[in-house]
């Protein structure tokens, strides 16, 4: 038996690295989709610049705001289920230590050792409504500070990625030439963008990059067939 | 005490329920702020119309495929995490066992009381790594047949949702005609969409409805004077 304490390599991304990947993700598919989608309707790039830069513009502000007022809700939930738990352990002990019961058993235990169990849980009441909400509702304590830096972290990813496939559209007004550029820099970017995840999240690398770039042109081919139909 | 057993009234929405908020958030907001943004430079609602929907055709396909992708990498990562713990159950029986005991050392367990637990939930080698993915990891069993369902609830939620504030603009060709009744429709369904979202999220109703209407309206405010200020 090993005498040195491992350490446990189950990966878990900081939720900065989470929030980064979620703007990211959008950022670099849908203003690259558009400004694709319009390329095949629009005579000129000047047109795709305004839609692209709007649209950059919308998304940021909208999943910022959005990942804000998750992140608060999520804290609130917290609290109020925490509340909750405080109020059934108070007024329905009996209740609530006989699901502190019903959890040890099972996981096997019996009898005066579940009773013990139960007993030694149940003796201090914070760390009781501690290990309902950790064990019975499988809630975490959230980070107060998370809504802020949530809202930073995924509007500006946004940004940054929808930049990518827009910045060929800045420099040239022959929409085919820009477009190309576009597809060959956000092909690149989608590849480096997919591999970084899939080494977040532990999928093969090769596979990962292949499939987010998968994605990016599969939006970009359906938006482009959908302007081409109408426009 | 009381004896008829009590329901807990946590609130967890349903997983198909999430995926409809997710869509739905971002469809809502997004078309309706690039369509908002576009008018304040375009001429005729024609390139708002294509615009709109090939916005709407790559957000909903980047973010259903998204939604695909991630409950995939879930699931996976889930069984890579449930391998990596059965290795350790068996080859590090010792070094697991003491990860049992910290846990429950940190509710107030001692002594033999504490061994017998440890016991009890290492006698069985399946239920030991069930505990550690739950209890240690926080890790849920993921439903096998999320992927493809999550990926059609979210695309088709921001697709419905993005129809909303693009129908205005497809009835009439007088753009400021077309932003009032866009910036009507969408603010109901905003509204309505926030009222939703609070009951299920347990924020004060009036509240969440403003909020997202909020969203809503700047990220388009913001959208509209990008576009105009370059248009």
């Amino acid at each position: 038996m090993p005498t040195t304490p491992h350490i446990e390599r189950h990966f878990s991304a900081s939720d900065t690295v989470r929030d980064v990947v979620i703007g990211m993700a959008d950022g670099l598919t849908v203003p690259f989709a558009l400004a694709a989608g319009l390329s095949g309707a629009a005579a000129s790039t000047d047109i795709i610049v305004v839609a692209g830069l709007a649209e950059i513009a919308a998304g940021a502000i909208a999943m910022g705001l959005g990942g804000y007022l998750a992140a608060r809700t999520d804290a609130q939930h917290y609290h109020s289920e925490r509340r909750r738990e405080a109020y059934e352990v108070r007024e329905m002990a009996e209740t609530e230590r006989r699901e502190v019961a019903a959890i040890f058993e099972g996981y096997g235990l019996h009898g005066a050792q579940l009773d013990a169990v139960v007993a030694s849980i149940a003796a201090d009441r914070e760390r009781w409504i501690d290990f309902m909400m950790r064990h019975e509702l499988g809630l975490e304590k959230p980070d107060p500070r998370r809504a802020p830096t949530s809202a930073l972290t995924i509007g500006g990813s946004y940004l940054l990625g929808g930049l990518v496939p827009l910045a060929a559209y800045f420099f040239t007004g022959d929409v085919h030439r820009a477009l190309l550029v576009s597809m060959v820099l956000t092909g690149l970017a989608l590849l480096g963008f997919g591999a970084f995840k899939a080494r977040l999240t532990g999928v093969p690398v090769l596979r990962g990059a292949l499939e987010t770039l998968l994605v990016g042109g599969l939006a970009a081919a359906v938006a482009f067939a959908v302007a081409r139909l109408i426009g």
